[in-house]
């Protein structure tokens, strides 16, 4: 199915449809990328509605799509899922110096680097925005006229903030345990200082809370949080995202759940909730 | 909730029960050993019937906890899940000389090894049927008179040949993609020649073919079988388990999937019918 430039890395049935690993030769990031599509049963007929999920730090393209159990409901919805990786790879792409999680590899955070050395590979905004979007347009049978968004941390981070700033593209946006403010926690501030630079300016396309202030507009969020989660206090921060929306017309659904952490567990749990409330936006 | 002995690696809420992952001494393999153990919510008011799930090569707790989706099902119908880990590990433990992944480590197949040097640790059979069971009576809030089991692939064989064995331990037996009959597969043969030695009739307790044929009985046997699956032909042979139930009174149900294959996405996709099946004879 896929046309050329994709090509399959692996692929297996799964409820009723078909889950794939793609990979490509990426012009924005210059490097090969891999990306996971699950292609639900009614993609056989007719081109289908499409939700990308955006992962969080330390994740590839498999975490999401091994772990969450999407599939099943995405088979049911008829809705193609979309799990891109979550930055560059391969040789040549610098790393956080360190080796630290939350910065280099596994940690793209969902910009256009314009830092040294940076800004030659990590263009995962432009790559999430613009090249994967014509890519799988051509060479899936998706209706990209209906779109939405999800995410997890700093996956959930990437999905709000590019809703915000493409809010044509995506008829609804979700997220779990989100990144609500980069401007406010040490994940933000090391990303987005080593990505970016120190000038807090430019931080501000990318901080969901930020765009909102400046004036940016979606019509809803769905939001999942666990009370349970270790980042919760010093870098998640929902409330943050409750101050900027109150007053805005978006209508915020920020659950708060006792017990459940940070895991895919916690995903796992609620993923059902956000297929199912994407579903009825992409089909209105 | 463990008593002494059993400490918690991991813990994380999962469809309103408790996911977690246990370590302990196990006097069978001389080892420390890992076991996964999820609880519905039903737990926290009464003891819970159990499933146990026996994993294939290269498996650890691991796979079937993060990938199958299980636990909502679980958590729908109250049941309990037990996923042992699939050999002894650590310090010590002789592995597959050519470090291969169908022997040794990872590979245990579900015996207690007779020949050198693989007695010592390997004693999976005598870990499942009698240590572990007695250490989660006595941990966990399990309803030992509702047991279950369940397996895929080397797990699949497990599931089979413990359910043939003790069949009064288990209500009811189910398999993924299970090798139904070690005695007639390069997987087998391998495994059980370096384990037990090369006199065939000492394996024949390892075998739910031969099992059958020696007179075991289980009232009723559910297999799925992805007909993509890379090891139908040589290795799993599902066509012996039917040729063996034929005519003894065992009610064997094989479901062939086209298109599935050998992965954990098959798994999840038919996990659900699994767990209804064994709730319904737990319930009886």
């Amino acid at each position: 199915m896929p046309s050329s430039g994709l090509e399959t890395v692996s692929q297996s049935k799964a409820f009723g449809g078909v889950q794939s690993v793609f990979r490509h030769q990426s012009v924005e990031t210059g490097t090969s990328m891999r990306f996971a599509a699950f292609l639900p049963p009614q993609a056989e007929v007719a081109p289908v509605p499409v939700l990308w999920f955006l992962s969080g730090l330390t994740c590839t393209e498999d975490n999401f799509t091994v772990k969450a159990g999407a599939q099943r409901i995405a088979s049911e919805l008829g809705l193609a899922l979309i799990t891109p990786d979550t930055s560059p790879r391969g040789d040549g792409v610098p790393d956080d110096p360190d080796g630290a999680y939350d910065f280099g590899l596994g940690a793209g955070f969902y910009v256009d680097a314009t830092e040294k050395p940076w800004a030659t590979h990590y263009r995962m905004r432009s790559y999430l925005e613009r090249e994967l979007p014509e890519l799988v347009a051509d060479a899936l049978p998706l209706d990209m006229t209906r779109q939405a968004v999800s995410g997890h941390s700093m996956g959930g981070h990437g999905a709000l903030t590019m809703a915000l700033r493409t809010s044509a593209r995506f008829r609804s946006v979700s997220a779990f345990a989100p990144i609500v403010s980069p401007l406010n926690c040490p994940w933000g501030h090391k990303a987005l200082t080593g990505y970016l630079g120190p000038d807090r300016t430019a931080w501000r396309e990318y901080d969901a809370c930020a765009l909102i202030e400046d004036g940016a507009r979606v019509p809803a969020i769905l939001v999942d949080q666990g009370l349970a989660d270790g980042f919760l206090a010093e870098q998640l921060k929902p409330e943050l995202l409750e101050e900027a929306c109150a007053g805005t017309g978006i209508e915020l659904t920020l659950r708060r759940h006792p017990g459940y952490d940070h895991s895919y567990f916690f995903i796992a749990s609620f993923i059902e909730d956000h297929l199912r409330w994407h579903a009825r936006a992409l089909a209105r």
